[in-house]
C-alpha cells in the first residue's frame, strides 16, 4: 500500500442554516478543502460523499457545484460514521493505486425526528435502547456504580467540550459554560442533562487525500500521512467462561489494536485524540476503550483535566460534537480536519503540545460500525 | 491488481412482498449466494450493501442476520446503481488485495411516492425533467424524429423482456404480453405506455467474490472472472464548435471505451449485455451508447429480434428492470447474477449461445452515475 497524505482540509461553519441548501454548505467546505491542499478540482479522480438524510444522489448535487468533469461520485452512509467510511474508501483507492487524488467530502442537514431506524420493531427500539440518550445513559449509571463516578464527572466533559469550542470559529457553540449550567440543564436521561447531548446541527467538511509520491506538485512543508486504519462492527465471540456462551465485545478495542498494528505505534505514542462523543458519557467510555486510560479511570482523568488541550491526552480539541455539533455525514471528516490542523501546527488557540504533536487518534461511530484512523507528521 | 472470480451468486425473488422485511429478504438472498459460493459466512471479510431507501444502517441490520462476525458493513448509494456502485468497491477492496473474500447484497422494498430527489429546486424538477417517464419519453420523441423509428418498437421491447421474464422464476412478471397489450396499456408519458416502465418492486441480491487465487478452495469449474469496469458520472467537454461551448456528453461511450481497454476486449466479443431499461426506450438508447450496434440502428434491432435470446446480441435475457422488476438498490447485482449464469452456462431456458458465452457486459446507471462491468469466463 502507498504512504497516502492529507493535503487539504476545510469546513462549512457547523451551526443552523435554514436559509442554505446542501450545495452552498458543501460547496464552501470542498473550495476550503481544495485552497488548503494546492490541489485544484480538475485534477480531482474520484469523491467519496458521507450523508446520511439527504436524498439519493446528494453527493453528486453538491460535488458538481465544482464542475463536472466525469468522476466517480460514491454516497457512503454508516450512520454517525459516514464520513470516515467515505475516508477510508478514499484512503484505500489511492492507497492502493487506483487514484491518485481523492476528495472525501461530509456533509448533513439535521432535522429533528426525520431519522429512520432501520428495524422499526427491533426489541431494543421498542424497549427505548435505540434512543440514544437512554442507551448512554444506561451505561453511565451502570459506569457510576461500577467505578465510583459521579454525574458531575460526565458534566464535565460538556464543560471541558464548550470551552475549547469557544476557541472553535467554525463550532457551533463558542460560549463557554460552568457545571452549574451543565448540571442544571433539562434532564434528558438521568444523568444525561441536556448540555451533555450533542445539538441539532447543519454542516460540511472535506478533506482533500492525495499519494504522498505526487503531493510535492501541490503541497509542501508538514503534512499528515495515513499511518493506520480499521473499521469493522460489533462482534459475538465465546466468552472466557464458557457457561455465558458469547457476548458482544465491541469494536473499539479490537478495532484500535488493528489500527496501532498497522500504523506501528501504540496508544502510548498519541498526542491528540478525537472522539465520538455524542453524549457526553461517550468521551469518557471511548478514551477507556481506546486505551488511553486504564478502565474505570476514564471520569477521574476527565475530571482531574488530563482530556483539557493542555492535559496529557488531549480530546476534542474542537469542541467535539457537543461543542463543535453532530451533522453526521460531517462529523467524520470534521474529525480529520482537527487533526490534520494539530499535527501541522495550525491549530491555533487550540494548538496542543506547543506545535509539536505527531501522532493523532480518531474514534467515529454509528449504527453500522466504527472507524478508527491514526494520522501521522 | 490481482484477478478476481464471482464465486456466487443470489436472489430473493423480486415482486411485492408487504409481509416480509428487509432482513427477510436480504438473509434469503445472501444464503442462496453463500451457497451457490461454496464460502461460509464466517469467511466473508467485508460486505458492501447497495440500498437507497432503507433507513440508515439497513446493511448492518441485513448482513447481521448471518451472524456477527465484525466485519465491515459499508452502505452504498448511488441510487439505481447503488449495487453494482458496491460491487465496484468490493471488487477494488479484493483486487487491491485488502480483503480476499467479499460479500456484495443489493435490496430495497419501494413504496410509491417516497423517492426523494436531492434538489427539490432545480429547474430539471420544476420543469418536469426530473420525472423519469417524461425524460424518456422526450428522448424517445427525438428519437423518432431523428432516426424514423415508430412507438411500436419502443413497445417491442417490452414484449420481449417480458418473454424473457417469463423463463426467470426470479422476475416479478411471468408472464409474456403482446405488443398489443403493451401499446394499449395506459399512456405514462407519451409514447411511454405503462407496460413500458419499471414497476413497483421488493427485492434482493447477493453476490460473493474472491480472488482467484483463493477460489479453488471453494468452488471448481467454470468461473465468472471480473475483466474490466469503469465507473464515473457526466462530464461536460468543449463541443467541436467553439460557438456552442460546452455540452454535458453523458457517461456511457466514454465509461465502456474504459471498461474495453480495462478487459482488452471490445464490443464485437460481447455475447450477452443486461442494460439499464428502467423504461423501453432505455434498452434502444443503451444497446447504442455501447456501441453493440451503430446510433439509430437501436430500435429497428430490437424489432428484428437482435435482443432475443437467440438474437445476435442478447439483452437483458432475465426480463430486465421491465419484468424481472427494479427495486433500485438490489437491481444492480440482480444484473451480476444474470450475466454470471449465463457466462457459467447455468441459465436455463434462457441460455444463450447454446452455453458458449464467454463475455458479458453491464451498464448500470443512476442519480449520481453510472458502472460499467465486463464479466468474462
Amino acid at each position: 500500500m502507498r504512504d497516502v497524505v492529507v493535503l487539504g482540509a476545510g469546513l462549512h461553519r457547523f451551526g443552523r442554516f435554514p436559509d442554505k441548501s446542501l450545495p452552498d454548505l458543501g460547496r464552501e467546505a470542498i473550495e476550503n478543502a481544495l485552497d488548503d491542499s494546492g490541489v485544484p478540482f480538475k485534477d480531482i479522480e474520484v469523491a467519496y460523499v458521507g450523508r446520511v438524510l439527504a436524498g439519493m444522489g446528494a453527493g453528486l448535487s453538491v460535488v458538481s457545484e465544482m464542475g463536472r468533469t466525469g468522476i466517480p461520485v460514491i454516497n457512503i452512509e454508516m450512520a454517525c460514521g459516514s464520513s470516515t467510511s467515505a475516508f477510508r474508501e478514499a484512503y484505500l483507492s489511492v492507497a492502493t493505486g487506483v487514484y491518485d487524488t481523492a476528495l472525501v467530502v461530509g456533509f448533513e442537514k439535521m432535522q429533528r425526528g426525520l431519522i429512520q431506524i432501520a428495524d422499526q420493531k427491533s426489541y431494543q427500539t421498542v424497549m427505548g435502547l435505540a434512543v440514544m440518550p437512554a442507551s448512554y445513559a444506561l451505561q453511565a449509571r451502570r459506569y457510576m456504580a461500577d467505578h465510583g463516578a459521579t454525574a458531575e464527572m460526565f458534566g464535565q466533559v460538556s464543560v471541558k467540550s464548550h470551552r475549547n469550542g469557544a476557541l472553535n470559529p467554525y463550532a457551533q457553540y463558542q460560549t463557554a459554560v460552568t457545571l452549574d449550567d451543565v448540571m442544571n440543564s433539562r434532564s434528558i436521561a438521568d444523568p444525561v442533562t441536556l448540555l451533555q447531548c450533542s445539538p441539532t446541527t447543519d454542516g460540511a467538511a472535506a478533506v482533500v487525500i492525495c499519494a504522498a509520491s505526487k503531493a510535492a506538485q501541490y503541497k509542501s512543508g508538514r503534512l499528515a500521512h495515513v499511518a493506520g486504519w480499521a473499521t469493522g462492527s460489533g462482534k459475538y465471540e465465546p466468552t472466557g467462561d464458557s457457561a455465558e456462551g458469547e457476548a458482544d465485545t465491541g469494536e473499539i478495542g479490537r478495532l484500535v489494536a488493528m489500527a496501532w498494528e498497522r500504523a506501528g505505534l501504540g496508544p502510548e505514542d498519541v498526542d491528540v485524540t478525537q472522539v465520538h462523543d455524542a453524549f457526553a458519557p461517550g468521551e469518557i467510555f471511548s478514551i477507556e476503550g481506546l486505551g488511553l486510560v486504564p478502565v474505570g479511570e476514564g471520569a477521574q482523568a476527565v475530571w482531574d483535566g488530563r482530556t483539557e488541550i493542555d492535559g496529557d491526552i488531549p480530546v476534542n480539541t474542537d469542541g467535539g460534537l457537543l461543542s463543535r455539533g453532530h451533522p453526521i455525514g460531517a462529523t467524520g471528516c470534521a474529525m480529520v480536519t482537527e487533526i490534520v490542523r494539530q499535527l501541522t501546527g495550525e491549530a491555533g488557540p487550540r494548538q496542543v503540545k506547543g506545535g509539536d504533536a505527531h501522532v493523532g487518534l480518531i474514534q467515529n461511530a454509528g449504527i453500522g460500525g466504527m472507524n478508527i484512523l491514526v494520522l501521522t507528521s
